[in-house]
């Protein structure tokens, strides 16, 4: 992938909002390029305004088509806050440190997305279970018809918000340090790549004889682990 | 370590703003605790508010002693908008995904930070250099004074932000899923850890011959990527 994506037809930006000014030929504003920043990831870090002043909470997301979800606690502050006004919704996948021969030309590599709107609640129970369901089945497909089944108590006490995605933007660095300027500078450049990676799964207290590492867990894929789930 | 701390004394939250509503048995509010989360990583979320509504920009930040930093471009908006007035800097470790014997019960184990404030650039020119001059010494020790040196302009491109850390929390959750009343239930429960790891060190192109990779990329720890800078 180049840094500027230039193989890309350009997708101008939705809004004044969305649109980069700093860095401008790496973002993208289409939705499949959207779509593959979000699809790579289950957390983010949603903000929104907490009497006048910022408030950024880390939380899981799941993307359903055109729609980002969160959930939480029903007596989370953040939830109850943030249904009905503006929110940013924002991931970054950090890839790799890219070391140049100058400090100004350090950078790292990522891909990054940020979401503007309006959220709101998922207030049909039939739904919020529908889409708390979609959640389980896009990270470990299968788990959800294994499960104790959800209480209407526990439904009750969980809150989903949704927002459609239509104010976005991503964004990408890949590749090498540009600094062709600076090469005969006798210092090593280059790129040190990061990655997320599992540990082998640790077995809870208290499971049953008998009961083994499922395939969702085995073959779970940290890279992406939002996968369409199958069968509904 | 014990999702309560439970080994640690309490401290009390500094503010009402950053006093956990939900799970408040995993908050931290000491100094100790919130470096141990900040020390961590080096990619945070700041969240400022542009016209009414949040904005939250993934950057890098740095720590030195109860300041946080971080820097960009003198033309980001972000950088402009959030000097003087509120933000919140937030900073997330993804440890594993906890899984449950109820969908209810899933959970993730974290180490998450949370800073509120107002922050001010740093424009005095060499306190400017001093301080990134710092930030690439608390990753890679010893790569300043092999670094083309920094000009006057890039210098004078570069925005520094700092924001006293002192309303602030850490939050933390870690160990299996705490569902023994489930425990019976056939189902596989436990954590599935996730960590960053480093790929091998890709030499960019250009680089003079004979140029190897240094020791402080060679030796770098992704788990702890800021350490102390020695001899300044």
């Amino acid at each position: 992938m180049s840094d500027d994506q230039a193989s890309q037809p350009p997708v101008p930006p939705r809004s004044d909002r969305v649109r980069l000014r700093r860095m401008h030929e790496r973002g993208r504003y289409d939705f499949e390029a959207l779509c593959a920043v979000l699809d790579a990831g289950c957390l983010c870090h949603v903000g929104y305004v907490l009497d006048g002043a910022p408030v950024v909470t880390p939380t899981l997301y799941w993307r359903e088509g055109r729609q980002v979800y969160w959930h939480g606690s029903g007596a989370s502050r953040m939830l109850e806050t943030s249904a009905g006004t503006p929110v940013c919704l924002s991931v970054a996948h950090f890839d790799g440190f890219v070391m140049a021969r100058s400090a100004f030309n350090h950078s790292i590599n990522y891909r990054s997305a940020m979401l503007f709107g309006t959220a709101e609640h998922v207030s049909d129970p039939a739904a919020k279970v529908a889409s708390l369901r979609y959640f389980v089945e896009t990270l470990f497909p299968g788990r959800w018809d294994t499960l104790r089944a959800m209480t209407g108590q526990e439904a009750k006490a969980t809150m989903v918000l949704r927002m459609p995605i239509d104010e976005a933007s991503a964004k990408v660095r890949s590749g090498p340090p540009r600094d062709v300027e600076d090469a005969a500078h006798p210092v090593w450049a280059g790129v040190l790549p990061v990655r997320m990676v599992l540990d082998a799964p640790v077995t809870a207290p208290g499971v049953p004889a008998g009961i083994e590492v499922p395939a969702h867990v085995r073959d779970f894929d940290i890279a992406r682990p939002q996968r369409s789930p199958d069968g509904y």
